[in-house]
């Protein structure tokens, strides 16, 4: 057990039933289990459901304990008020976890309900997950208990993101940005209602989790303030982890009791603690997403100075613009070493500035020239390749020039393109490749802040 | 002539000649000739090149004199030592336009020749754009001198937005944004090195143009401070104008001053003159893009009380947070019978609460109930429709719903939906459907609040 709840056979069960399971495939137990199949899941695959005999070609059983083994999860998906009874079932079967699909709890005022399920959870001392939750996607383990169809929601590929979002529908959300950005993902964890279950103890989970890297959290409220401060004053040591905390204003504390029906809290109280132990703070969806990538790239810089290469003059003013407003930010002087050889390397018209045009005609060996001189620099600490894949010179050699020197230079690097259908095609292989690539001067700078903020803090603390 | 320069020949031209056409398919005076013939340009093509019988089987001239005919536009697309020939055969053949698209002019300290060309273009009297420029795009007349492939920039639709840009590269930029986002487009205009035509002169053509709605404008320098600020006292009566100024910080303008060579001026000037004439500030493309968006739907708002509706409840919270962090905007509050009519509609679970909370499995049904009664409440001023095509519910017909909204009610609408390639399909058609959407609560928030100042500057102005 890593936390106060082991959640590995929840994440990685070598067995998985489906209570609920249906040959409806308009049925959230029909896609939960149609889901597990074409993701090409390897464990056991256990549809119950009494009044049938095989769904999707696999044996169907009445009953849990029909089954004849100790299933590491149950998902149930059954309606509330049959939710005791198939959770008294998994008790006696001795399921390893279980997570509670279903809706209709204490989001509609079924309180009693809500705490019947928990009451029983705990006297069988199984982790339940929700309930009025998505469940988790493990794209190790290939466990998904998404009831959503994959042409809605593009699902992300392995990486070393975990996400932990109390509302299912900013999860699948901001899950399929992920996936469509090329940017890779760990665990995705909601967990709805919390009968059981909370931010808390998943938090202590993935805390110990060498597959999580980075944790992106959505919470509305914090149910448990002394032990999350607690566990905040831990977490950050091991990885950073970035926070959007909804209900920050009267307007939307309002509008989080309307939804949950938890209080929000004071946002200046939350906020102190997030900044005291080094969160890295979000206030939309969109900086879940930028705040997460940078943070895989797993390099954290050593200073502030930041060098900008372009093939897009104005384009690199506006980024300067964006690091002079910075308060932590600044742009990085050359070494006169790096001087000579940009000025060898360069044609005559490239200025050797900060930020540094290639100019519209710069192709793959521009670009790895001023790469090669500027990401040794020992004056620079982080690097902004911008390209505008809009130039006739810029393709995917010039993705995979950056991407080459991501693997090669332990510096934080990172991409910005702007731009639709063949700029996007180029930017998933950035990500691909590793390289954090972000749309806008604003978002890649914010970005770079939020890194070289989380190294500052690891250093006061070390020190 | 509507300004000083007639730029309607060079928008509009029924004759187009392109000095420099080639047979090779990778020099610029090919890559244009190919994009006329592509576009479906409906007017005269003459390639001229001394070297060439037939280009892209069309007619080759060895001069413009050889024409016979006094051109709408000559594009200069040879190297920037014979650009003075070429412009004395245009002057002496009549041209009524040119652009210089070649570069190699002030911006490699070349000025002394680009002296000799704007002088030329005066003594003739002919509108010269450029050099070191992309032209323009006009998508009625279907003219496009950009030297850019169309697979790597997605050309806009026919629209009511006009963009005026210093830098070709930015301008390409944000004008594949706005193509891959469905937003139209009525003329793009990359003035480069503004030799003879700068941004006064096509802001004061723009500006009495009916085919211009909304403006939008890169600029790194200001060259004509007196003429740009009469002309600013002017122009925002008429049409909004949203302005991105590069060089707003030290570290920006000394990126200005090697791109351009313009000196980039003191931006807590400019910025109060954009201020006093209630231009839009935009501090990054993104934001050019996304105001836009909000002006080219052309509805003022009468206040300032937002109305949410999601049918995702942790999404409303966030937009009410950003709602409640705006100085300008609020939460509307419906009225009685607003809430009468809403709570007869939902389902029960459904509280009515502002943002108003639609639930997971909204279907277009319930959008189309929820938004007659909100659009129709006297308290509410703009509405935000979110919709997560995420959710099992949502799909083409809650577009299509929110789209008819939009076409009924005269008060400005946007939709937010965030997410892959499933969301981005529909976020297209609510744009072709005249819906601005948005990616994030802080871009439509953003929007609205452009929307409401300038409603503000104009009622300031007129009473």
């Amino acid at each position: 057990m890593i936390g106060k709840f082991n959640l590995t056979p929840m994440l990685k069960p070598k067995s998985v039933a489906i209570i609920g399971a249906s040959r409806n495939p308009e049925k959230v137990g029909n896609i939960i289990l149609q889901n597990y199949v074409s993701a090409g899941y390897s464990g056991k695959l256990y549809p119950v459901n009494p009044n049938a005999d095989e769904i999707l070609g696999l044996k169907c059983y009445k009953t849990m304990q029909e089954i004849g083994e100790e299933v590491d999860l149950a998902v149930i998906a059954v309606p509330a008020p049959m939710v005791p009874m198939a959770l008294e079932e998994c008790g006696k079967s001795k399921s390893k976890s279980v997570i509670v699909i279903s809706g209709g709890f204490s989001e509609i005022g079924e309180t009693a309900l809500q705490e019947q399920i928990k009451n029983m959870a705990n006297k069988y001392n199984i982790p339940m997950l929700g309930p009025n939750c998505l469940g988790v996607v493990d794209t190790r383990s290939r466990t998904d208990t998404m009831f959503l169809p994959s042409f809605k929601i593009t699902r992300p590929q392995v990486g070393f993101v975990s996400f932990v979002s109390q509302s299912g529908a900013v999860g699948s959300t901001v899950l399929d940005i992920i996936g469509g950005e090329g940017c890779g993902l760990s665990k995705f964890i909601s967990y709805g209602n919390a009968a059981q279950l909370d931010e808390v103890d998943i938090l202590e989970y993935l805390m110990n989790d060498d597959e999580t890297k980075v944790i992106i959290l959505y919470i509305e409220g914090i149910r448990r303030g002394k032990e999350f401060v607690e566990l905040a004053r831990k977490i950050t040591k091991k990885k950073p982890v970035i926070v959007l905390k909804a209900g920050r204003t009267s307007a939307g504390q309002a509008a989080a009791i309307s939804h949950t029906a938890s209080l929000a809290g004071n946002y200046a109280t939350q906020e102190a603690i997030f900044k005291q132990f080094g969160f890295t703070i979000a206030k939309d969806l969109s900086e879940l997403v930028y705040y997460a990538k940078i943070f895989s790239s797993e390099i954290e810089p050593n200073g502030n100075r930041v060098a900008v290469i372009t093939n897009g003059g104005g384009t690199g003013v506006i980024t300067a613009d964006a690091i002079g407003s910075s308060e932590l930010l600044k742009m990085a002087e050359y070494s006169n070493q790096t001087k000579k050889t940009l000025r060898k390397a360069m044609p005559p018209l490239v200025n050797i500035t900060n930020p540094l045009d290639l100019a519209g005609d710069a192709d793959s060996k521009r670009y790895s020239d001023a790469l090669n001189a500027v990401c040794s620099d020992p004056n620079v600490d982080m690097i902004i390749a911008i390209v505008l894949f809009q130039t006739p010179g810029a393709d995917s050699t010039v993705t995979a020039c950056v991407v080459h020197q991501k693997e090669t230079v332990p510096k934080p690097i990172i991409a910005m393109s702007m731009g639709a259908n063949y700029t996007q095609g180029q930017k998933v292989q950035m990500e691909a490749g590793g390289v954090p690539t972000y749309d806008s001067p604003a978002e890649a700078i914010a970005s770079l802040e939020a890194l070289f903020k989380y190294a500052e803090f690891k250093r006061k603390i070390k020190g």
